[in-house]
């Protein structure tokens, strides 16, 4: 089974048994929604990703961080798009939750995919206690106060921002998560990995960003030129397009630069060569890291 | 120091120490808003009065556990009061967090809020980590999905709803969590405390069901007449007012019934036999369980 399938058919059950045995079907349909079906799954790629190549192939704790980390960033996707943030129409190329299911369930469906994330990886009995605990306070960093995605959205409700403070918690900070939690789940010393995931979590937000100004939505599948309709911190806007570019290989020769020693780094860095391109791609078919 | 000010303080610590080193100020002081004033923190003195019953005086693991419980039902209370939700003007006799920090900063807090409950249970150092494992479980269960409060809430946007399925959800989740959880936290077996929370949550939210409908605003510090202005589910409205005073009777004597031998169950049975009197009092004045 490749990376793919096994994030898909972990994803799968955790929502199937999280909406089973009597849920309210308006909540479990919501999360369905949320989770199915994906984009390009670029942090649970991520995370194997570096659980291999610290040594660790197939770990069912990294597994486990991988999807955990996927179900955050769905539930900030749905909060992100409700109609007091971006009000988007549409995600992934389909209906954004709000529109399909309402308001209610999208506020609710992101509450429970966040509880699901620590839950799964409360529960991964394959992992010893010590390290299931480090990886719920990784993804706990990720998530939350003082330097999370939810504080950095929360920067968005701030009169001024500095850019890289804004995009370190907003997108660095789950990609960080992504990779130290690789490690961590496999044993290895998560500490040099953080750098290589908040420079590839910021060279995604620019590329995000240069999307926005640049792209078409029937490509990303999401609207485009919203941040600069809603104020919103944006590279292009900040830096000019080329600039953003540059800024962008930047960041990814950075990551690559970071990998730490491990068994498997240099496949690692070989993989981490077209990820400018990548990232540059229409979202929707983006490959994975 | 008494149980309220070990958890005030332990709160004042947790969402002071989130809300710093840079954190969005916006988000910190919507988070600030949504636990301090509290109301009787009725679900965390629970906790920690089972966790003396079981033998278990000023356990750091039940203090977390508790503190973390309350942070869950903060959380809840600021996505319910949500324009789309309640649209609640005020809450516990202030401001409620949406109309004090805007709607944006309100879903935030309450996810932040989500996620700092797992994170303080998951760094209790004093606490073993198997016990921090279950004990992360035991929120689990109760704020999410299938069975928990999130999924409770989302049974207000179906067609149909069983009652005390909604009770249980809604409010019977989270009292379980307090009386399961002060069990574990001192290696007490939690089973048989699952049925004293589960009554008592639903005693509470018959007795928020009859203040809804026969109290008022200012003694409860939050708007009355919701329920039927919004079609929601009602103790009250279903039952009759003396049917379902008769119900919260009957449901705070089944809790104390259901208190197993443990070194402290006659202290804790007579604690709660003023529990019925207790709750219809005025929330904002209400002594602890």
């Amino acid at each position: 089974m490749d990376d793919s399938q096994r994030i898909e058919r972990r994803l799968a059950s955790l929502v199937s048994e999280a909406g089973g045995s009597g849920c309210a079907p308006g909540l479990a349909a919501a999360v369905h929604h949320a989770v199915f079906p994906g984009g390009a799954r670029i942090r649970p790629h991520l995370c194997l990703a570096v659980a291999r190549a610290c040594g660790g192939a197939a770990s069912p704790g990294a597994l486990a961080a991988a999807t955990s980390i996927e179900l955050l960033h769905c539930a900030s996707l749905v909060h992100d798009d409700l109609p007091c943030f971006d009000n988007a129409a549409t995600r992934r190329g389909v209906p954004s939750v709000h529109r399909a299911y309402g308001e209610r369930l999208a506020v609710l469906a992101g509450d429970a995919l966040i509880v699901l994330a620590f839950e799964t990886m409360a529960n991964e009995q394959a992992c010893t206690a010590d390290r299931r605990l480090a990886l719920i306070g990784t993804l706990a960093r990720a998530a939350g106060m003082p330097w999370g995605i939810v504080a950095g959205q929360a920067l968005e409700c701030e009169p001024q921002v500095v850019l890289s403070d804004y995009q370190q918690a907003k997108t660095g900070a789950l990609f960080a998560a992504a990779t130290v939690a690789g490690a961590q789940a496999v044993g290895a010393d998560p500490a040099p990995w953080r750098a290589v995931g908040e420079y590839l979590g910021e060279a995604y937000q620019v590329a995000d960003d240069i999307g926005d100004t640049n792209g078409n939505a029937e490509d990303l599948g999401k609207p485009t030129g919203r941040d600069a309709e809603l104020g919103r911190p944006n590279a292009v806007g900040h830096l000019g397009l080329v600039a953003a570019s540059t800024r962008l290989q930047e960041l990814v020769a950075r990551a690559r630069a970071a990998i730490p020693e491990c068994p498997g780094g240099e496949e690692l860095r070989t993989r981490f060569s077209g990820f400018t391109q990548q990232l540059l791609q229409p979202r929707r078919a983006r490959p994975a890291a």
